[in-house]
């Protein structure tokens, strides 16, 4: 029957993954760990990264130019693995495209509403996830509970040169959970993938009684729940396949990506989403 | 005669000045001091800002986009006034525009060279700008002085976040310094138009008794120079216009140009200059 055939073939293509940079790596991990006989295409947007600090329109025309090169490679399933993007395209992209569409701050939003107790959560993103408030919305939709928000735009900067672990990060790091700590939460939420690389030193400073949420395992379950539920899982009897592309500085990505990614980064192909 | 005509014209033709973002807005304040009643045109690359972690051909060709929207408008002399740019795309924008091109390497080299006295010169810059290597190519030139080069990734951000004048900034700023003082320097280029923004706290870290180069200022003298060597100065009575164009956040350029800019920035328009 052609419904059977078309599901056979969905199987075995690709799911695509997209992020400004190199952050999104850590989502790719997790969705590794968690599904590794899926394939697997990443696609860094390394000619406009960072998004943080991008207007809305702009972030949503990046996003339509990356999504229609993930289409054109022929992806079963589309991961927006940067929370800017998936606070300003995520309706656009799911309105428009046939596939579906998981951005990063519904399954986020859902895992802190599940670890908070005193019902006082903290959102730290960049500038643009923040003023969307996204997460302030998607957790206000599935609870009641308080949610407090502080950008933190010399985060991504501070992770991209390296500094994770030194006096003046931990100053940084403090600075901008202050007013966060009076609020008194207990759940945090790392509302930007670069953040997960600053997990030590924000526990360190939060204090053992916070607990920190990565918005990236959970979304890697979110991705697992709907291929099941669609039915697309992949029937790959080894491991999936691995392929990276990036707008901008294919050697570096190679170099620095490692930082993010669990498996090696071999091969990084070069491309213009607008023009390809 | 035609050529006199030709020339007449060129006269009361705007001067177009660019830069990734808001840093060139330092230059430009330099040239409209220097030369009131040029007319003014500038433009920021707000959608690829910063330019400083991308790839030479990356920043060349938003260069050559930016130089051709430029030369759209007609303009009779273009300042490229981001180091990062004039680092990567000078040449190549020398090579196939018909106005003179003015980088910001040069004059900043030049008013080094001539200030050292211990012929110990230190430059910092954004990672690109350093890479290149181009202030150290531009001083050796003129002069046999010993150059030594520090890349400054978190002084961009921290200036755009406001972070001027704290304590976190002393402490990264001493960081980046370090090595440089130990070269027993007397003199330090800022090689990144948004560090000038940083004097204060460069300053009284660097010690007193080191001078710093602001290649802004170098760099509207040599406008000037250029102006009246080719007989196209403006002959304006009143002063000049200014005009600013961005290819993303309008509203935001608006509201953070001034500190950059020393006149009211009132109308900010976008344009996508590779599509123009």
């Amino acid at each position: 029957m052609p419904t059977k055939k078309k599901n056979k073939t969905t199987e075995n293509k690709p799911i695509g993954i997209f992020d400004s940079g190199f952050g999104g790596l850590t989502v790719m991990s997790e969705i590794r760990k968690c599904l590794p006989k899926e394939n697997l295409i990443y696609f860094g947007d390394t000619a406009h990264v960072p998004y943080g600090s991008k207007s809305k329109n702009a972030v949503i025309n990046f996003s339509k130019d990356i999504a229609g090169f993930l289409i054109k490679k022929d992806v079963k399933l589309i991961v927006v693995a940067c929370n800017t993007a998936s606070a300003f395209a995520l309706d656009n992209l799911k309105k428009n495209l046939k596939v579906p569409v998981i951005g990063v701050i519904d399954p986020g939003a859902k895992a802190a509403a599940a670890v908070t107790k005193n019902k006082n959560i903290g959102v730290i993103g960049t500038e643009g996830t923040v003023q969307s408030g996204s997460y302030l919305k998607a957790i206000k939709k599935i609870s009641g509970y308080s949610v407090s928000q502080q950008a933190c735009p010399l985060f991504v900067p501070l992770v991209e040169e390296g500094w994770v672990n030194n006096k003046v990060t931990d100053d940084i790091v403090r600075h901008y959970l202050k007013p966060l700590l009076k609020k008194n939460i207990d759940t945090l939420v790392l509302g930007c993938t670069h953040y997960p690389i600053l997990k030590n030193s924000l526990q360190k400073n939060a204090g053992k009684k916070i607990t920190l949420v990565d918005s990236a395992k959970a979304t890697a379950n979110e991705v697992k729940n709907i291929l099941e539920k669609n039915k697309i899982s992949s029937k790959n009897s080894k491991k999936g396949t691995l392929a990276f592309y990036v707008s901008d500085n294919p050697e570096k990505f190679a170099q620095i990506g490692g930082k993010f990614f669990s498996n090696k980064i071999s091969k990084v192909t070069k491309i213009n989403p607008e023009r390809a």
